[in-house]
């Protein structure tokens, strides 16, 4: 039973039983203080509310429409917070009127003409695991159109072409994470970028949204991995020419990484990939406190040294994923690569870590899974499949592709369990850390007596970290979506003014808005505007993401 | 004296004596057959032509404003071949009308104001060392304008402030490069961005161009360090965040990076630095043929080693630069690190060099400068201060930084001159560099009888090279820039044709705008020309240049 589930993350087969959600409601007691929350019953798809169709398909896109009260639920949201809570009460009022599902560029072509013409909002929709608003329409906006689409493009899903001498290949926007994995394995290569919604994610949803993937450093926004793409827009087509590198004018791919689906919609692409990795060396490293391992990781990021993991994980975190209980803080590095040996890189970093007040935990694990690398990484992320590596590292990879699930069984038990994640340059972090976490304390005191928040590190750049905030906090039954509102708008507020952006790689959506729209420089506002009216003339695509 | 040539590159006091005049004579005999080349007397600054000015400042910038005509021949043009000859025959038919200096952003904003109000063009002007047209009002645009003004920047060069913590520094626009190095060498630090005109040329002009710096892979286009701009547009300031990622829609920096001053001027920006290297290791390795180099080269972009160093010579080149003289292809393999030993890389390097059939030329040089790095490095790229690299590496490096100064003499003894690059996926190189050198090769027999044509690769990435190509042949006395037009136009269309990009690192400008405006997608034009209305009204930027 891989079926998709109407309201909570991923399939139903693989959403947590009763035991895990008791153990789950134990452990939040524990961490939240209060009464051991009740298990609530689960929602039954037959109850969903989905109001009825304003507009539908032309008899010319028939064959590409579905309008089925199951098909409109599943188009209805992402999966944030509010989305879980409004998905399990039944409240499905955000639906689209239908769903379009093209089969090449020229139907994606077809359907934009329809809805620029009959003035239908059109949402491009990959995987639908939006953590921010960005697959729905705001309730305000609806009435300016005569009705609303989502335009999936699940059928788009195809390995096109492989070009195995410049590591490269050209990809339908619409292919899953592990699918695309799998096609790619058959040629002994990866694209190797795992988000955490890896399993239920596409490659054109990563491109709109600028996506992060699981490594720590070098290519692992999605920006990076771009060699050309292919975006449908009402006023026509869109093809950038394949370059390792180019310096002539501004970056024309740039304009449609992270365009959310405002400016057009991402049809293929051709993505820079890699051999298998081959090699790996880890370790994990504690530390006393958060900031000697943030020191650590900077001495890390500026070394040069490029690990693929360099994952920092507060006290909090650590307790939450249960690597380390003790209070310390602990440090994940990991190399990998497919050309040679990275004992002499993770020897280093180890030094590294040492001279900043580390001890070693666990590791070093050097391994070498010999040519064409290891078989069981084909489908997911690392230590996601059997045979992943153990310890600490191991414990949290485990965790990072189930969080989404609990996160939903959470919700289900009257949890409030929610992320928020950001970026800013070293010789803020302290101060920021500090700015972020006390608001976020403080709102949960404010709103529901307390809660628990954790921080790691998901990414580390050279002069800054990204650091990913976990809170938890028990909910106000009915009242979910203000108590959540008012937590989401004093972290957000607090990360702008501590000099943060409103998002690393979660995108802006529409719950992003209030604080991208300070954060963007005005002028540059005015371009992207300016761009949307030359490129959407009816402002038919994604109303209200991104820009106006 | 380092007064600057009013048409050759650099300064006077560097300008080839008439023996190095006399030896790049029989050189050229040498290489392009026919008669020894004669030496051609120099021009006299007092000969030079500047037509009288059309507009003068208003009152309010009068301080600001110089109309001297030395000062305006010295805006005239870049120092692309065509600017020489021009520049050599006293024909400074292009020169602005005034030159304005302002000494902060107010003073920019104040300067723009005038010229949109004036009707005036106005040319952002930093180093003046575009080979691209890029500082030069066409002749027939000139009559839409009431006059032309250079915006030249050299007033805005402060190190402004410098956060070692997250290894990033505030920089004017203005800032020559040895004068931004000496200043971050004070802080042990180094930008460690070394295009062949970094002794010319200004920070703010390799933001506005795209400009690629001397190391071949990893962070090399300017692009990837800049972490936040301040440009200014007729329509106001815009400020980016310093961020050292972000996921917030379309990367607002990346609109300015490469706009070439058509769509605001670049005042100052936060560029990623670095520790100055202090651990180096080098070798040289011999090919029996270029495309056996190449495989080598690409096996190295693809093995994640990232060398600083990673630079092919076809024999041609060699030959050029007296590296090889006996046919072979030399690959100049290079690593540097602040943090550690590069021993182990270097190793690496060199077994995959041997496994595409390459043979140790010289090397493996190991050196550690010890902490600090190296004192020498401090004011020019590597190998260009005393102690720099023996050997091939050594060699080359040397003529790196004189090329232009030689490319000026040539055209002091009647020689043509000149170099293109470009990028192009490694599936296509073989086929591609047939194409280019065949066109190049074709051109030059068609037009003066023959020359020469050399390659090397400039930068590598794992889906690409960035060739660059370099040709020699006889001038056509009187007749240069017609010869040198029909052979630029040869090889841009082969490049186009075969899949390249009109410019890795060199800029459009307007010598390139033909084969851009076909290379950017259609309706990315249609932005870009949304865009400069949205942020300059009146048109008044460097028009012609990038859009129109």
């Amino acid at each position: 039973m891989t079926t998709r589930s109407l309201w909570a993350w991923g399939t139903i087969d693989r959403f947590p039983d009763d035991a895990t959600r008791r153990r789950l409601a134990g452990m939040a007691r524990m961490l939240t203080g209060g009464a051991e929350p009740a298990l609530l019953p689960l929602p039954r798809d037959e109850d969903a509310r989905v109001p009825a169709a304003r507009v539908a398909a032309p008899a010319t896109l028939a064959a590409l429409a579905s309008a089925t009260e199951r098909d409109r639920a599943l188009h209805a949201h992402g999966r944030a917070y509010p989305d879980l809570v409004r998905g399990f009460r039944g409240d499905f009022a955000a639906a689209p009127d239908l769903v379009l599902r093209p089969r090449d560029a020229a139907e994606v072509e077809a359907c934009l003409d329809w809805c620029s013409r009959a003035r239908v909002a059109c949402v491009p929709f990959g995987g639908g695991t939006s953590v921010v608003g960005g697959v729905e329409v705001a309730a305000e906006r609806r009435g300016d159109f005569a009705g609303v689409a989502a335009l999936d493009l699940e059928r788009l899903d195809g390995l096109h072409e492989v070009d195995a001498t410049s590591l490269a290949v050209r990809v339908g926007a619409g292919i899953l994470g592990p699918a695309l994995e799998r096609a790619l394995a058959a040629h002994q290569l990866t694209l190797r970028h795992y988000p955490q919604s890896f399993e239920h994610s596409t490659l054109g949803g990563w491109i709109a949204t600028r996506a992060g993937g699981h490594f720590a450093t070098g290519p692992t926004h999605i920006d990076d991995f771009v060699e050309a793409l292919v975006a449908i827009t009402p006023r026509g087509r869109v093809e950038t020419r394949r370059l390792p590198a180019s310096g002539a004018g501004p970056a024309p791919e740039r304009l449609w990484i992270g365009s959310e689906g405002a400016l057009g919609v991402i049809t293929e692409a051709w993505m820079r990939v890699q051999r298998r990795p081959r090699f790996r060396a880890a370790a994990s490293v504690k530390f006393r406190t958060t900031h000697d391992g943030a020191r650590a990781a900077r001495a890390l990021a500026q070394s040069g040294l490029r690990p693929a993991n360099c994952r920092l994980l507060d006290p909090a975190e650590c307790m939450l994923h249960q690597v380390a209980l003790d209070g310390t803080a602990v440090l994940l590095v990991g190399f990998e690569s497919a050309d040679h040996d990275q004992a002499p890189w993770l020897a280093r970093a180890l030094e590294l870590a040492r001279d900043h007040g580390g001890t070693i935990a666990s590791g070093p694990t050097i391994t070498d899974d010999g040519p064409g690398g290891a078989a069981g990484a084909a489908a997911g992320p690392p230590g996601a499949a059997a045979g992943g590596p153990a310890g600490e590292a191991g414990t949290w990879k485990r965790a990072f592709v189930d969080a989404p699930y609990l996160q939903s069984a959470l919700v289900s038990i009257g949890v409030m369990a929610d992320t928020f994640e950001t970026a800013c340059t070293w010789d803020r972090f302290e101060a920021f850390h500090a700015a972020v976490t006390g608001a976020a304390q403080d709102a949960l005191r404010r709103t529901v007596g307390g809660g628990v928040v954790a921080c790691r590190f998901t990414h580390v750049s050279p002069d800054g970290p990204a650091p990913y905030y976990t809170f938890l906090g028990p909910a106000r039954v009915g009242d979910e979506l203000a108590v959540w509102r008012e937590v989401k708008a004093a972290v957000s507020e607090a990360l702008h003014a501590a000099g943060g952006t409103i998002t690393h790689h979660h995108a802006v959506g529409r719950t992003h808005r209030p604080w991208y729209d300070r954060e963007r420089p005005p002028l540059f506002g005015e371009v992207l505007r300016a761009a949307k009216r030359a490129l959407d003339p009816a402002g038919v695509l994604n109303p209200g993401a991104l820009i106006d």
